[in-house]
């Protein structure tokens, strides 16, 4: 199963950068090299993808990896139709020929042979073969390339070859600064910035857990998602701990302590 | 296989809910939040689910997931009819075409490829793109995604990814408190509650020893299964020990230890 | 390969209790509740089960499970037939179709996948769902669940996931008492009665050794072939090396060790 | 692939019994009991096989097991033909459809499920089901199963598991004695029996090595093969290098001591 | 998936040479023996075989080798076409056919049987045996067969067996000497070789740090990169970390030494 | 992919022995016993087959196996062609159906049911029955099979079980002798002899470096390659290390050493 998203490109979505990504986005785009971006779960990347695709004006196709996800889910197969064989572009094939920004999105999490699909389009060659058509396709200088993953994740089997990983130009991601992620969870939750910052200031304690009792920090996401249940009328602690608490861990004494430390922070 | 159960949304099934649930369930509904539900066997958060989706009166379409279950089991294939290929939705798929709730449960079991199937559903975008079909399908308002596992058996290969988790509202289920528990197997079973309370102490009191001596506390299920045997005219050692212990161990000395104890308390 | 045996229900296949375990079947059979009869190797549960079945008047569909036996065996798939897909009915999905009991012998040897097909028929729901067909199969009243398996063998990637063995009522099995085994291997292998004791001797001292020197104790089948052998014309020790030593073990020093055992018993 | 030779029935096969195994072939044939052959590469046993079939009269079909022999390789499976599907029988099913006996030699490198298959063939059903054409095929009384192993190579991996190997009446096998093994490699080689008679001592020398320096001793087989080199007319060491010592090692050190045994022997 | 480039043969690719590697690739090209290039990431190897492929006039076909890649990726395989089967030659057997240089980039990542095609292009019989097709193509004199490999990589699964390895004449690559590496970045970022030359001084540093903080040193590639952003406006510390720094490492200390390191470099 | 050589029988590729493999040989073609060689790369198995084969007058299809190589491989399928199954030989069925030797190149690579396939050809049947056709062909008087492998690479996984091994007369190969290996060398690369013996002196000298340093000695194909540089033009200190150090080894420590002792013997 491949996803993707082709991201119409009337609408621009919000975004406010929290370093130099924007520029650096755009300097990359005007020598058309290709973008590595890396950051936890939930800090915004495909949102900051989506947002310069649009203020550039290119058609944006994402494509989420998977453990199963082949090269040739991306540059297309043949598949029979009326007792025919009929050639379909992957979406990768398809952004080739139609210009525009290709994002693999945790392109660690795919199979190795993905990696050499990609190696032709990132070097000077800019070039989409594909052996099973005889086509060779050049891509068009509307074409930009970009992949992201989450260095939280790494581990021995699934990283990305020094021989991929030097194809790309690397821009690292973190969290919102406080008053930009208050400001952003109010707008998407419509409940009150003073209401929203502490459910903030909890989510920022809790990132300084990540590695010690918890995988991973708070997401800006579950941020929200909090916030929409206490403006939906759900009290604040009962919110808390369903969307701030529970989805981070199993572990009976985490968990408590996480309470107990909500409940200090939230008094 | 994929298990698939679409409920007719006539029948409300009962549940008596032992804290915040409903309401909380309420809340993400209204915001139509994606919803995670953690807890042991048999605890009853499938009863749950089904009670939520009658009184809503939504649609209820429930997904067992397994070793073996892939994306395309939940969206779909295509398959050869008369010498044609032809797409068949997959429950998924048609849950989202169709409205309603749909209900992944033990989704920990399910295929990797599984969770990239559902991250558009669970954020702002509440999309299913059909690569193969080249559909794009829009979630429709009546649309909610919930899914289920149990913590206790989790281990490093069988877990979610931070990256899925944080996109779930989540509760922690457990087994109902001793009157409930009581009512509701007196009522299932159709033995009497002062000869069900007895039984339901030891399961209360079996269930302590989980991860002690046994794997797993007994469930619901079973304290139903052991009355009913014994309103068929079992005796109550031979109803005990047969819905009761054989079904949680195998163990010689733990079986013994049990059927002690299960003595003591039955007294 | 599945096997499948419809025992015609003309004949009730002998057999002599040892416990309760006739009583709790038909007490299982009046409420409808699934049945795991657990047990060693050769102690009479299949032969238990077409007796109960004959007796009870019920058709009786017994599957052998094995490593690769999966869902689908089950439940049936679509074989092309003539350039068209016929939709063919596996043996469980026949049995719920057409009523009586579905025996799966050595359940735990299957794939996983097969435990998520049980789940629907050993719940209140009593349905088998074929999403290949759209069918929702409910089981009619003369639908009994059955299956067994070998605890010696059990080990951490072979068993039953407590999600699954709480949904039965469980039987444990043993060897028959001596006087019973000397009856039973007397009728089958046409010996006298007085000749068979010793062997029936012999073979509950073998079965001492179990997980001492012996994986598994002698079953009650292998004293039939004994009794057979000396029947036939054989000389003792050569039928009870033949039959009873052979058969359980490749090690020099234990099988001397059983040699000497046997003549000191036999003499 | 399967291996399947049905040996014609007119030839009897010489072969000179070394224990009561004729004796005990008869008896449990005349009862009907499978036989479970044990014994080293080499030793005879399908020699034995095929002379006690020829004797009995009976025909003969032998499969040689592997790593990837499948339960439908013995039963057999549908092929298309013409644009139709076309059920083809397996050498298993040929055999209990026409009697006789059906040999499996080395049955435990085989594949799981070959093991389901044999169950109902080797207990009082007697009976192959073959699930896919429907039938149910009743073994007639001249079908007879065999199935050998080597225990020398025993793993954990490849073992028969106790509810299969109590389904069989065992022989083990050893090499022939010295004097039996002089005269049949001397017919067999046309070499002179006092030219043979170092070459079999010699052997039974290499034997006392197994599992101390070598991995399995000499068969019988590379002695005939050695003394044929000599007929023909190579020099002695040569052709005891060529056939009995370099078929048996690697290792350099254990090869010298092997040619320097040999010479000190052969002297 | 395999990706193949023919190289336009009217184009030679600039290369400057560090060693003796033309001459060798010459004298190899005028004996006709086969060629291994042994390098790190992004040293050009690539490069230099496009650059004697043109210089010698011979047209190039290049395969990325990949953990997927089969001989029959290689060779070709029958595709099924208007419901015949048609037989579609891989890029080797093309190149075979016609003449050339076939380069396999990075040949021990693909599949072990690849290594086996190669073997009897790479002896005195020089020929490509097609099985399924039941030719024998003896490659013409214009035929050159070159694979490189990174031994930086290097591990127990994946190498070159020595029955493979000892077929080749092999070339060690490695950086370019500082000037040459200055004015290539010049050349192909357009920026100042004055700017460029703290850049490759900096990138020189970081390659000592192979093995010991970095998994693989900075390729000359990264270096282009660099100096590109920097042509494009991007302030000098953006890029360098952008384009040298972040591709390398995720470790925070790591990236942490490297940024002040290369803030002392480019002082 | 298999690769199958059919050797014109005209031509006699010259080979000249190191002892007694001719006699050995042509004694096992008198006995029709079937040969194993075992052998270091590159000592000149293949091309003593193939001399062999040409001397008798005898056909050569030769088999390079490898991890992928399965039974079928070498016995034959059915294939799809114009919508009808046509049976297709395979290397060895073909082999023993026109007579000539067949050659299994690196038997051991090929998976486990390839020995299978070898056993009935290999005893008194030398039969090769075809279980998927129903044919058993038996092998004429004219067919020989032999197998090789290299007892260096031997590990726990790739080994020929004894009972297969058994089935073979064995010649252990090695190197040539000084003076031949000299005068292969210099009539293959056209170099002087007395620029060729330095070369096959250092040869000799990296041979004993084998299992300390070196994984595998040089082989008599990379003593020929360096020679042809050398008579190319490349200079001896050049050639020696592209063709007998480089492809040797990848550790800088070991190179830098190999290139000094070169030094040292060719002073």
């Amino acid at each position: 199963m491949t996803m993707i998203f082709k991201t119409p490109d009337a609408v621009v979505p919000a975004y406010s950068p929290t370093g130099n990504e924007c520029a650096l986005f755009e300097t990359a785009w005007m020598r058309r090299l290709p973008l590595l971006l890396k950051g936890p779960t939930g800090c915004g990347k495909t949102r900051f993808v989506a947002h310069m695709a649009a203020r550039l004006g290119l058609p944006l196709t994402t494509v989420s990896c998977h453990d199963d996800l082949t090269a040739s889910d991306l540059t297309g197969r043949y598949l029979l139709k009326g007792g025919d064989t009929v050639w379909v572009d992957g979406p990768l094939t398809s952004a080739v020929r139609e210009g525009g920004i290709c994002y693999l999105d945790e392109v660690v999490e795919a199979r190795k042979d993905v990696a050499v699909v990609l190696h032709p389009l990132t070097d000077d060659r800019r070039m989409l073969p594909l052996e099973r058509t005889g086509e060779e396709l050049a891509a068009p200088s509307s074409f930009m390339l970009i992949v992201s993953y989450n260095p939280g994740y790494q581990n021995l089997l699934k990283t990305l070859k020094p021989s991929t990983r030097q194809r790309f130009v690397a821009i690292e991601f973190d969290f919102l600064p406080r008053d930009r992620e208050i400001a952003v969870v109010a707008s998407e939750s419509r409940l009150d910035a003073a209401k929203v910052a502490p459910l903030v200031d909890l989510a920022r304690r809790l990132r300084m857990l990540k590695g010690v009792d918890l995988e991973e920090g708070v997401s800006t996401r579950l941020v929200i998602y909090c916030a929409s249940l206490i403006e939906a009328g759900l009290p604040v602690p009962e919110a808390v701990r369903a969307a701030m608490i529970e989805p981070l861990t199993d572990e009976p004494d985490v968990r408590a302590a996480l309470i107990e430390l909500s409940g200090s922070i939230l008094r």
